[in-house]
């Protein structure tokens, strides 16, 4: 449980100096998502590669990895980058490459980072082993299997899975493994569907890897996860590692799936009231799409929480009060439930929290983020790596 | 018409060496859609007020203001605060104030600058008054009127309209004049209804501002507009000036209203192919979100673009193709005409251009740009201004 901001008089004067619209990190509750999940994945015997791409910032890896060669996911090679001039050394870079990515690849490769790549063709393999001749360097590859159809991949019973291994195996490259996530597993709203998932998760990794070892092929690495799944597993048999990154912050799309409770939702945005229409019964504020994101993640689930949650400033949440519209710079709040608002409690000036539907896209649109631990009267910026 | 990139081999090899996803300015087009706006506003006969929300890069003011005494309207105080350190010195904040904003705004009017704010309520006046008085400073206010529910403001005819006007005049602020957005004139697919809600626009700052002058108060700042009206006004009698943003790079939002062409569209995200799903005719490229915004302005339109519109690498829109899915950095194309995609004309590693939904929100995924004029052989950084 993290003390109010209330109970905390320097921080709370240095909280009220900050401009707003911000993206608020609250450190304990951030600490306590890393805790937890690394000590599922772990007790079930695999290694945790947290994924990068929701946090983004390198004050934060400490937190999320333990030693520098911990594992690690990317989304983008900037973000490889980044963390390899940091030293840390173990990185896969989730996204299917195209051969245009493969130089950068290629040179963190030549300063001792072990870093990955993922495909999931003929063609991509064929790339791969071409440059990896051309300049005399040998990339390591994963196949991505689709498990779910869900994006990328292909099935782990697809005849493709050997002969892309075979080509890599045998060609420049250096085949390390196969890697799926379960995309569909956003839509699984009972814990059945979710176990299900996981399990889903599990089992096509773990085929592909067999199909794999048994056409004489190692496959030293077998790779799962996405936040829903990974709180999910009861099992990890034939599995080496699980990934996962909204889980870092959670979000209300978690919530929604009952995969987190809302106060395990680490990022909020910050923002002022900057008016009121009395006639519609709305409270203008200062966050718009700008600070909180056009994703409408909950859209889809059975509870719609507009563009956010509503909160006060020692994050309790104010019941029925939702972000029902966003333009670039403004939000409106109104009452979902029926009720009125007092308009009065809300002055123009004073401070909400809202809470995010996406974690990943509301701090994407933060260059900085504000860190409070007020159980350790402690305050960070942490600087989010931009760009590709 | 801009020349081709192929035409342009020094150039084309510099594009090339652009890791993707990027943001692509055509410089011409959007100089060309600067220079028809203007001279349509000047035309009828009042000012242009660019607004800086949609491109907020210092490199694009030098041609969005003839002068540095040019009007600018901001949607952050960030963005007065870059304009006034290059010297521009006509500033409206158009957003609603809340006075924690107002030691910024007295600082840049400390400078010399004639930063702006706007207010819709006896709230804000009061607290605008009482700030000017405990720092012996005279902010300049409008007043926000609502001329068609759209978001902020108050109604023209509304009484309040006299009582904020007469506290500010007396009181330690400026009072300045009237402001309005025709926020709902996005929701007109007609012709008619468009130069209807630009009548209006018109015709309810007009009389807001003859209300107040004929209380005894001087009006001298009667400002209107947003990009689909902007486009539509018949005349503009009682009207000192025009606002608008969208206009300067366009998107498919306002292509949707018919009040640009496609052709107009200055910004667009390049991405690479990355891989393909056969089976469902998918294109995989390496724009999410990230690069493209999860923007879905054109959900609501009577042509949904999906996340965004295809092209070549010159600019030609491939009939039929959209992102249809968008994740952090994957997004789906795939043909909606009911066609089927012959995947191998577009091999991992060959680019597309995707023309954004909502222009103002795809440039705000970009810290830079890359902006090209091929018409003279010239490639420039725009540095993008963040936060608030």
């Amino acid at each position: 449980m993290t003390m109010p901001i209330s109970q905390r008089p320097a921080l709370l004067t240095h909280y009220q100096t900050i401009d707003t619209p911000f993206l608020y990190v609250n450190k304990p509750v951030f600490i306590n998502n890393l805790q937890q999940l690394r000590s599922k994945i772990e007790g079930l015997g695999a290694n945790l590669r947290p994924h990068f791409k929701t946090v983004r910032a390198l004050e934060a890896a400490e937190y999320l990895l333990p030693t520098k060669d911990a594992p690690v996911t990317v989304s983008t090679v900037k973000e490889a980058e980044a963390l390899a001039s940091k030293g840390y050394t173990d990185i896969i870079y989730a996204v299917g490459i195209a051969d245009t990515k493969l130089p950068r690849i290629a040179q963190l490769q030549a300063q001792g980072i072990h870093a990955r790549v993922i495909l999931d063709s003929l063609e991509q393999a064929k790339q791969l082993n071409h440059f990896c001749e051309a300049h005399q360097c040998s990339i390591a590859a994963l196949i991505e299997i689709d498990c779910d159809g869900h994006r990328g991949g292909i099935p782990p019973e697809d005849p493709k899975l050997i002969e892309i291994a075979q080509l890599l195996e045998t060609g420049a490259a250096d085949f390390q493994g196969v890697l799926t996530h379960a995309g569909e597993s956003y839509q699984c709203f009972e814990q059945q569907a979710l176990i299900a998932a996981a399990e889903n998760e599990v089992a096509a990794a773990a085929l592909a890897a067999e199909r794999i070892r048994q056409a004489g092929i190692a496959c030293p690495i077998v790779s799962i996860g996405s936040t829903p799944t990974a709180q999910s597993y009861q099992h990890l048999d034939g599995i080496t590692e699980v990934r996962a990154g909204v889980y870092t912050f959670f979000d209300l799309v978690m919530a929604g799936l009952n995969v987190c409770q809302l106060s395990d939702i680490a990022a909020s945005v910050v923002t002022s009231v900057i008016g009121h229409n009395h006639d519609k019964n709305w409270i203008f504020v200062d966050a718009g799409w700008m600070a909180l994101s056009a994703d409408r993640g909950t859209a889809e689930q059975p509870k719609d929480c507009g563009y956010g949650l509503v909160c006060d400033t020692n994050g309790q949440v104010l019941t029925g009060l939702q972000v029902i519209t966003v333009n670039q710079e403004h939000g409106i709040i109104q009452a979902t439930d029926g009720n009125q608002i007092d308009l009065s409690l809300f002055p123009v000036g004073s401070r909400l929290h809202i809470l995010p539907n996406h974690a990943c896209a509301t701090a994407s649109m933060h260059a900085q983020y504000h860190v409070f631990d007020l159980n350790n009267n402690d305050y960070q910026i942490w600087n989010r790596i931009q760009g590709w």
